[in-house]
């Protein structure tokens, strides 16, 4: 259930699922089941189907789920189909994990993915919407529970949602969205350059991720005059947060209420070097590396597919190559940023990525009393990255914070028709 | 993570836990975690402890854990306290499973469960309360959302759960009782003899249990004349709720309004010897079968702990004795039955408890057209007896089977005190 210190490990152990012991993906998936689609049953009833350093049958078997619960959702009338539906989004969501992004099979569970999730929302009166988001580098896939590019002076409490490099807008539903507008936030759900679907689009982590993000921030600051504004941000997205708030320009604009980050890390370059098998990463970027990397592919299928995918996240068809494009987007300016913080830290995090984080939550927490950190350990279920294996003790910290910090949420119900499964423009 | 067809089997793997298959028991706890308390993190930071066949090793594991989350909810601030108490409860329950219930480790768990349950009630300001039954054969110990010794003419619909040989009244908030108060009805659950701690009060299974139920439906009734009352059964209860209702004097003073088993049965004595191991439940009763059971005990630590705490549900100090201790309290009269029926059925339930729920929704379901079998297939998750591994599944089914045959429920709200952690008197 543990991250392995070791990226390149990790991967490499990805089905390394015997004995009570459970790699991260089978525990992340197994982690959602604490707040709704795949039951733990359900979850396991496609583990007992996959072979060991075999992703195609992890892919065969979440998706032939996937298949079953739309199917179930559309035709069984025993059960309501909300959940379902939900169920249907998690499988074709876990199923992609595996895939080549490039398939059509890959192109089919995202759309599964998109269907089901917002088929779920419409089931269960969500006042979520889909929303495409414009932004100066590409439209962007997003979810929100009001109106962002309209002018409100409701004094609503918004909570943002940023993912990492495994993440789509519908996992950031599971990584605080839904409890988030479940005690009384309006939320904000948006996959940014690199994230989700939107390499299909062209786009990729970079200098535009961070571009990308501060443009929203400042749309709905612009917007929500008087809105307090949370900003999470987990995996990447506790890179990707901090770097937006890092120019005082920009973060004078944006006026954060609030900055929630699991893990709150200021050099995305340095942290993906150390975890990489060294050979991958050695300078400069060679030929060595690249044969490297071939080798490693033939040594594991799921680490074969799990670089083609940072690959297609990054636009590169190096995976050495990721780094000096992530490196290009910056390492935060830590002296720069004030805002209260909450640093979420796993203890079976990687070392560089906690060490980061201490040293920039030292820094904002000297300036802002109300930051804490609170790190995780084995025996609370939330060691993991992200929290993926205790999920709810996260939020719970999270609101908990928050709570302290901001006193209680606020919605703005007034511009919103409730019930018609979004809202009204 | 499926219930063995046969009992004794299943008791001899209870830790047959390898490469992504699941026993009973581990597959229960997970399964709670769908609805709150442990964390699948958590379930599994015990489970990596425990050395298979060895029942020590779990309740020292689960005991540990309960002892960190109680800490972590008298000290840690960081997070709500109340759903860490759950947590405490889910495992010191999870730990006394495999305790052997006479001895002190055992009431020390106990104790904790039902401290840490009801402190979890207050934490989170639920409207259930503590409260002890008065009955002719005893006073049990059960939760209810409101009175129900005192006259109250609201027509509020009760939601009243039953459990079977491994319950106590804190897991019935697992099985429905939480979901319930969630959807709008008033919860009662409560243990009848033989059931949770009642053996240490002297109470056993047999005749009483089906006495005691019988006297607190009616009285529930008499006090509550315009309620709707649904009463729900798991394992065990899914034969105590219909014997209940079986004699036609008794149904019309109760007027029961629909009744939900997981699994409906009619004769729980063939049940318990159909999976009983052969030699345990040969008849006559006689010194071959308490050979059979030294030697079994012998065989199986684990399977030596489950006969030790059937015996003391049954007091008696002979498996084979639960028989016709079982038998005592009667065949249902199924064809007194006359109240819409929902029969939940996993389809790895025992092939007699299949038979049996088949059986008597047949004969039910011909008066009362609106009564309904669902089949869980294992890739539902659902599959495993009282749906253990996809309980919000199970739950889902069932409040909307309610909803349709009885329209939306109803809260008491005026007699009760909400947000004082329990009903004013």
């Amino acid at each position: 259930m543990r991250r392995e210190a070791d990226l390149g490990e990790r991967q490499g152990r990805r089905f390394f699922f015997r004995n009570g012991t459970m790699d991260f993906d089978a525990g992340w998936v197994l982690g959602y089941s604490q707040l709704g689609g795949l039951a733990p049953g359900e979850v396991f009833e496609c583990l007992n189907a996959i072979k060991d350093g075999d992703p195609d049958s992890w892919v065969q078997a979440f998706a032939a789920m996937a298949q079953r619960q739309e199917d179930a959702a559309l035709n069984d009338t025993t059960s309501p189909s909300g959940n379902r539906f939900l169920a249907a989004a998690v499988a074709a969501r876990a199923a992609w994990h595996l895939v080549d992004p490039g398939s059509d099979a890959a192109h089919r569970l995202h759309d599964q993915l998109e269907r089901c999730f917002q088929a779920s929302l419409a089931a269960s009166e969500s006042a979520l919407a889909a929303l495409e988001i414009p932004t100066s580098v590409g439209a962007l896939p997003g979810y929100a529970s009001a109106p962002i590019d309209q002018p409100c002076t409701a004094a609503a409490t918004w909570y943002v949602v940023i993912g990492g490099g495994d993440t789509f807008r519908e996992d950031l539903y599971f990584f605080g969205g839904a409890r988030a507008l479940q005690e009384g936030y309006e939320v904000l759900l948006v996959d940014l350059p690199g994230q989700g679907s939107t390499p299909y689009r062209g786009l990729h982590f970079g200098e535009p991720t961070v571009v990308a993000l501060r443009e929203i921030l400042m749309g709905l600051r612009d917007n929500w005059p008087s809105a307090r504004i949370v900003l999470t941000g987990f995996s990447g997205g506790g890179y990707f947060t901090l770097k937006a708030i890092d120019d005082p320009a920009t973060a004078a604009r944006i006026r954060l209420d609030a900055l929630v980050a699991s893990t709150p890390v200021t050099d995305i370059a340095l942290l993906l070097q150390r975890g990489m098998p060294k050979i991958l990463a050695r300078r400069p970027y060679g030929l060595a590396s690249r044969v490297a990397t071939l080798v490693a592919g033939r040594m594991s299928k799921a680490m074969h597919r799990a670089i083609a995918k940072y690959q297609w996240q990054f636009g590169t068809d190096w995976i050495g190559g990721i780094i000096p494009l992530a490196a290009a987007a910056g390492v935060v300016e830590a002296s720069n940023l004030d805002v209260p913080l909450l640093a979420l830290v796993g203890v079976s995090e990687p070392a560089e990525a906690d060490r980061q984080a201490r040293e920039v939550f030292a820094e904002i927490a000297a300036r802002q009393p109300a930051s804490r950190m609170v790190n995780f350990e084995r025996w609370t279920g939330a060691d993991a990255h992200c929290q993926v294996n205790n999920l709810g003790l996260a939020q719970d910290t999270a609101m908990s914070w928050l709570a302290d910090v901001l006193g209680p949420p606020r919605q703005a119900m007034a511009v919103r028709a409730r019930g018609d499964g979004g809202w009204a423009t």
